[in-house]
């Protein structure tokens, strides 16, 4: 069941409604692989940072469970870093500050521990690199989801179209659909992704919740209405992660089983969103997820009308 | 069980993405009262228009099961018009005409086959007048509920406050929940509004569906993701008399069977929503009804987790 997953490791400072944060632990990698290891360890990690990046960080993933071979540690150079801040109503966002650094020319590098990868999760990054990590393993895994955004989109669309093309299921945001689709309905917009290559498609819908689709089947999972929403960063990966940690721990890549995925990837993220950055994900108990998956369901269930 | 519904019954010019209307039937109390009559038989009206209402549109409105005896012909005077454009998104409108006409001095008047009323459906409309309507009723309906809008919180909201405070059910979008409440978070906003006076509190959030709030309990109802929107004129007001149609026919105004009013007030929704005004709500089947409110349940259900 071995769970792989490649995405960037980083710095980020945050700005939202309610704080600031100076340089903190993120990266799309850091979310999924938290969030991952909620369902099972160890989480193998391919990833780039500069020598500027803290050992203690590093120990605080491996605590966790997240595997660093795979983790490159370039000397002299720098960690990717972005800084963005928040809307008031913290669903829009703006870039403050994007440093690539180590990341401009990341070769992933797979550990021979690695090529037992039944699970590959593809975090948001290039997707020429996306897909070189596939390309690198010996074996196809059992299940391939990957994760991109509307940058790629915008910049290397033929790129992403290829790679898109090699994965099982594809996670992205609302405007994303719609924007690789060219369809507003976003039904029609996932019939049309269908046909790119991925068997399943993931509609994320931050506070809306998320809507899984595969073939003419559709499922919608709400997110949680929460009293506070802190920081929304990081939400869409803790969710992936949470997604791709449940079928890797389960075994069992069924539409149905997706479904459970789902709700555990929303019940991830209902909590990171609760404070800055990694935070809420690094202390949670299987009790406290647990309450909180139960609260999905309790949330859309009505009971058959008396006969 | 009777059902009362008070609200505007107007010519509405509508203009969306996919075309545009001249002059249609429309009104609050027009998409509430046809909707509510699918659940039960007669949905008593409440409202006034000018001569200019055309004969047909009222047989209309008698043929589908409304009671129009308390709807006032003001002779020499127009009737309520209101034009408005959408967005490409759907999801914003700009109001280009609005026209009160009889509005401007509309003194409900409840004919004596009306005060048997159990269920009062108040539309949007100044709130002086929703209430007007509670104190002309010689007992108190069993439920009240009250659709409002953002308008009547800018322009009159200590009246409007007097009323939200009378009734049972309030209606409202998730904007219209923050700006009543001042809160940003909606489980907030909700806290803050069920402290108003009502024991229940719906918040509508068109494509994203609606939360049903009562005492520290939430239903979320997801909207159907749907191929084509059309327009969504009235979509609300089409929830709002499915909900309370639903509730007037079973004569339950539990918790449990409020979300089934939901679940059925968005599946009448749902089918407002693909054509043009009220086309789509004038002859509906039984079948179509249940076959869509189905759907809502299929959507999220998930099988238990094998043992």
């Amino acid at each position: 069941m071995s769970l792989v997953v490649i995405g960037t490791v980083a710095f980020d400072a945050l700005e939202t409604p309610f704080g600031k944060t100076d340089k903190i632990i993120g990266g799309a990698a850091t979310y999924i692989g938290l969030s991952a290891s909620y369902s099972l360890k160890p989480v193998k990690l391919v990833a780039v940072v500069g020598d500027d990046f803290p050992q203690s960080d590093i120990l605080l993933l491996q605590e966790h469970g997240v595997d660093t071979e795979g983790l490159q540690i370039k000397e002299g150079e720098k960690s990717f870093f972005w800084s963005g801040k928040y809307a008031n109503d913290l669903n829009s966002r703006e870039t403050l500050v994007t440093e690539l650094n180590v990341l401009a020319d990341f070769d992933p590098v797979l550990p021979d521990s690695y090529q037992d990868c039944k699970y590959l999760m593809l975090g948001n990054l290039t997707p020429q690199i996306q897909r070189l990590v596939i390309q690198r393993l010996v074996n196809r895994p059992k299940l391939i989801v990957m994760d991109t955004m509307n940058f790629w989109m915008d910049i290397a669309l033929d790129e992403l179209l290829t790679t898109i093309e090699m994965v099982d299921v594809l996670s992205i945001n609302d405007e994303e659909a719609r924007q690789l689709s060219g369809e507003y309905s976003l039904v029609k917009a996932a019939k049309k992704i269908l046909g790119m290559g991925p068997k399943f498609l993931i509609i994320k819908k931050g506070e809306h919740g998320a809507l899984l689709f595969h073939k003419n089947q559709i499922f919608f999972a709400p997110a949680l209405p929460l009293e506070e929403v802190f920081d929304p960063t990081g939400a869409g990966d803790t969710f992936a992660g949470g997604f791709i940690g449940h079928l890797a721990a389960t075994d069992d890549i069924s539409f149905e089983n997706m479904k459970r995925a789902v709700i555990h990837g929303s019940a991830m993220a209902s909590f990171c969103v609760e404070k800055f950055g990694t935070e809420r994900l690094l202390n949670l108990t299987k009790e406290e997820i647990a309450a909180r998956e139960k609260q999905f369901g309790e949330l859309v269930r009505v009971e058959e009308t008396p006969a």
